[in-house]
């Protein structure tokens, strides 16, 4: 049996890890470090290895590097994303075969937690299915950027007996914004926050949330974007990368 | 300065806290255990306590225990839950006034992630405003169930490119079926899941999740609501109170 852990190691520092997701680093006899081309790699790549540094002690581990198949965007958005997937399980079997003994461990150190706008837990778990009892795998939940946003602006992520939506920049660039009243937007290349401008909301901004760089705005939306907007440019163009997220809240009666 | 650390201590399990929480456990000067009376109550103090002794030592900690009031449901939802929030703060300040020195931290110890659907982020920045900055306070995120709900269940909390929605029991009680495809429900005290048979859905359900008497169930909600009915009502009776969390997520056309 050869089993894998799903590990979510937070929005980046150590000392966002769980007791349970040091524990798991421990049983790790391989990680396998999944890489996407372009900007920032390098700085991600670093933090892993700055985590694992802390806990397993300098370099006391082994890692094997792969660059991760890129989305290609040539057709139709779920046919590119099938075919994104099947690459990357060919990968992921790959790895397996070859750098993983019987009876051994390998970790995935995954952003924030596992479950969350991550295919990884879908795939591995369609690669265990296929083993038929030859693979294993183990989720480790880990606190999400989500989370450090509302702990970092010190508000509740709903108010009274109020739902939460979490939804992608996708989404939110098409839809209605009269449907959106309290919503965390994840994965926005598009600062679509732009599109609810008049519809009485605040804004809860964060960048490079829990790393050395964060940066937190905050504020009535039609007030704040312009100079989000700016901020936004003028670091993605000095770091070359930008990782965001944000909370919009329509305000209720009582509040205006 | 007077400062409060809200720390987000997971689901119960010691494993669970992050470091970033071990840390500002250590801290805290006092320690407050708001109890709601009930059945539970001394189980989940006893929880806090292994929590406590793990990190800091048996009972090398200072303790101050206080009966939170509990809500009444006398006349309008929103009106009882704001008189209710109003003797909450009233504790709040005296607890504040006379069990902290200038220059002490309190900590609270709250279930989960203390930004989800706990109003003590809103109560006690209330209390930091009006206290002009004489008192402070901060957020420690934690693991929520919604989180150990999904790892145990080895599912992500969303299909490719899917919003989730967090909702509530009161939520779901009343709402229409056909609005919910993918929604965690929490807080649900009357298996409100009942309604949704016929609507093609995947339940997946956890109670006591993250503890030692954790229980799981999952497939079509049309084929296990009547077991888990069971289930709920055999070990409620057991063990004198239930803290269950579940996902219903509507089948895809190619999964039927």
């Amino acid at each position: 049996m050869k089993k894998i852990y799903l590990i979510g190691m937070g929005p980046g520092g150590p000392e966002y890890l769980t007791v349970q997701a040091i524990n798991a680093l421990r049983q790790v006899d391989v990680f396998f470090f999944l890489e996407k081309e372009g900007r920032g790699k390098d700085e991600l790549v670093q933090m892993r290895r700055e985590v694992l540094n802390h806990y397993l002690g300098e370099d006391a581990y082994r890692i094997v590097t792969a660059t991760s198949p890129t989305r290609r965007t040539s057709g139709e958005y779920s046919d590119d994303v099938l075919r994104w997937h099947d690459e990357k399980r060919v990968l992921f079997e790959r790895l397996i075969a070859d750098e993983l003994r019987e009876g051994q461990s390998a970790g995935l150190l995954l952003w924030g937690d596992p479950s969350l706008y991550d295919q990884t837990v879908s795939l591995v778990a369609d690669l265990v299915t296929r083993s038929h009892g030859a693979l294993d795998f183990e989720i480790i939940p880990g606190i999400t950027s989500v989370q450090v946003l509302t702990a970092k602006h010190r508000i509740p992520l709903n108010r009274v007996g109020e739902s939460i939506t979490i939804t992608t920049g996708r989404h939110v660039e098409t839809c209605d914004p009269a449907e959106i009243d309290n919503a965390v937007v994840m994965l926005d290349y598009n600062a679509s926050f732009q599109r609810f401008r008049g519809q009485n909301m605040d804004l809860y901004w964060g960048g490079y949330l829990g790393c050395q760089d964060e940066i937190l705005a905050a504020g009535p939306l039609d007030e704040i974007t312009d100079d989000l907007l700016k901020t936004k440019s003028e670091i993605r163009d000095q770091k070359g990368w930008l990782m965001d997220i944000y909370l919009l809240r329509r305000r209720k009666d009582t509040e205006t």
